[in-house]
C-alpha cells in the first residue's frame, strides 16, 4: 500500500511517498509554498521519481501552513502532528524537535511514547526564522549554503545586540563599515538565531534526544551555535526538511489501517 | 536667564533654549542623530538663530537616547521626564503622551498635577515606529511627507495582517502587485502603526488629554488613524518633536531655580 505525504510551507513545498508504512518510495522538495503552483510540482515530481501513477496512491494526507487551500488530498492534518511522526521515524528516541522554517520557529516536546505532549511556535515574528537569515545573507551578499563554511572560519564572532531583524540589519551593516570580516558577522548572525531558539526551547524544556527540523536545520552554522547555547548535542538527518511531509505519508498508511 | 535642551534621539538631534523657564528664544532639529555630529551641528544652529553664544547660557540639560555619550552638558535627564515636562508647557492639561520616535515607542501616563505615574516602552522590535514608516516608504518609493495626503486619498484602506516589518513588507509588495493603490496601501500602514500603538497604549490606559509627540507626530496620517482607533482626539503641535529638548531646558531652569 502506497500513501503520499504533502507539506506546503511558507515557502517550500515537499512530498514523501511511503510504500507499507515504512520504505520511502520517493521524496520531492520544491521551491515556493503557499499559493504558488510548487505543490503539483512537487507531486509531478514524486510521482516522476517513483514511476507510479496517482491512481497508485491509496491515501493522501496534506500538511503545512498552507494545507488548507489544497484540494488534491484526502485529509489535512496539523503540522505539529506530522513532524512528531516524521522525526519519531528517523529518531526512534527523539524528544525534543526544533523546526525553523521559512518564517515560523515550532518547538514540539513529544513523549516517550512519542505523543506530542507540548509546543511553543513564533509565526509573528521574522527574527530567528529562515527569513532572518535570507534577510542577512542578501546584505553579506553570499549564499545560505555559505553560512556553515563562513561561521566556522570566524575568529571572532561578532555580537549582535538587536533580536529585530529590521535593527539587526542596521547593526550588521555598522559592523561591516566598522572593519568586522564577514566571517565574523556571518558566526555573530548563527548565534543571534541560536539564542533567540535557546530562549523558547528553554520555556518548553530541552529534554535528549534532540534534533532540528525545516530548512534552517541544514545550516550547520545555525546547528552547531545552538548546540553551543543548549549544551546537548543536536542531531540532524538529510531528511529533516521532511518530516512534515514523512509524518503526513506516515499518518495516512495509519488512517488506512485504522480503518481496516 | 538663559537655559538649554539638547534631545539625542537615535535619528534626529534636537535643541531648544529658553529664556527665564517660559520664553522659547530659538529650537533647531537637524537630522541625524547618535553616533554622528549632529548633536553639535543642532548646537551650533541654535546659537546662531538666538544671536547668542555658548556663555550666555546659564545650564544645559541632555536627554535622548544618546545622551549618556555627550559631553557638552551640566547634566543628564531621562527623556521620559523630559517629554513630561515639554508636553505639559505645550498642553497644560496633558495626561497622555504618545511618543513614536524613530526606532521605539514610548507611552507616558501624566498625574494631574504632571508627575510621571507610569509609561511602558517598546526598543526592540520595529514594527510600529518611524522605522516601519521608512521601510515601507522605502517599497513605496514615497517621501514620508506624502503619507498623509496619500492616506487621505484612500477610498478602501488595505488591511496589513503581518505585525512585523519584514513580514509586513512581503506583504505591502504582495498587494502593490496585485492591484492594490497606493493610497490605500499606505492608508493600511497608517492603520497598522496606530493598532499596534493603541494596543500599548490601551495597556497603561488613555486618559485625556492625549497629545503625540517624537517624529511620527507629525505624520497627519498616523495621527488620524490613531484618533480613530484610540476614540479620542489627539492634540500635536508643531513643537511636538521638540518636547525633550524643550523639557530639557525647563529641567535646566528648575534645578537652577531651586539652586539659589
Ligand atoms: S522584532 Fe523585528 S523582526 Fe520581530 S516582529 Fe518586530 S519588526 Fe519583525
Amino acid at each position: 500500500m502506497v500513501t503520499l505525504g504533502i507539506d506546503i510551507g511558507s515557502t517550500t513545498s515537499k512530498c514523501v511517498m511511503l510504500r507499507g508504512g515504512t520504505d520511502i518510495v520517493a521524496t520531492s522538495l520544491v521551491p515556493g509554498g503557499i499559493g504558488t503552483n510548487s505543490p503539483d510540482r512537487a507531486m509531478a515530481e514524486v510521482l516522476a521519481k517513483s514511476g507510479l501513477s496517482a491512481g497508485d496512491i491509496s491515501y493522501t494526507v496534506v500538511t503545512g501552513y498552507g494545507r488548507s487551500n489544497y484540494k488534491g488530498a484526502d485529509m489535512q492534518v496539523s503540522e505539529l502532528s506530522c513532524h512528531a511522526f516524521g522525526g519519531r521515524f528517523v529518531f526512534p528516541k527523539l524528544r525534543t524537535i526544533i523546526d525553523i522554517g521559512g518564517q515560523d520557529v515550532k518547538v514540539v516536546s513529544l513523549s516517550e511514547a512519542g505523543k506530542m505532549t507540548n509546543f511553543i511556535m513564533n509565526d509573528k515574528c521574522a527574527a530567528g526564522t529562515g527569513r532572518f537569515l535570507d534577510v542577512m545573507a542578501g546584505i553579506l551578499q553570499i549564499k545560505l549554503g555559505d553560512i556553515e563554511t563562513l561561521a566556522a572560519m570566524a575568529d571572532k564572532p561578532s555580537s549582535i545586540s538587536s533580536t529585530c531583524t529590521v535593527f539587526a540589519e542596521s547593526e550588521v551593516i555598522s559592523q561591516l563599515a566598522h572593519g568586522s570580516t564577514v566571517p565574523n558577522v556571518v558566526a555573530g548572525i548563527c548565534e543571534s538565531v541560536a539564542s533567540r531558539t535557546a530562549s523558547m526551547v528553554k520555556r518548553i524544556g530541552v529534554t535528549e534526544q534532540v534534533c532540528m527540523s525545516g530548512g534552517v536545520a541544514q545550516n550547520g552554522g545555525v546547528r552547531r551555535a545552538l548546540e553551543k547555547t543548549l549544551g546537548v548535542p543536536i542531531a540532524y538527518s538529510p531528511l529533516s526538511q521532511l518530516f512534515g511531509a514523512l509524518g503526513a505519508a506516515i499518518y495516512a498508511y495509519n488512517k488506512l489501517q485504522h480503518e481496516k
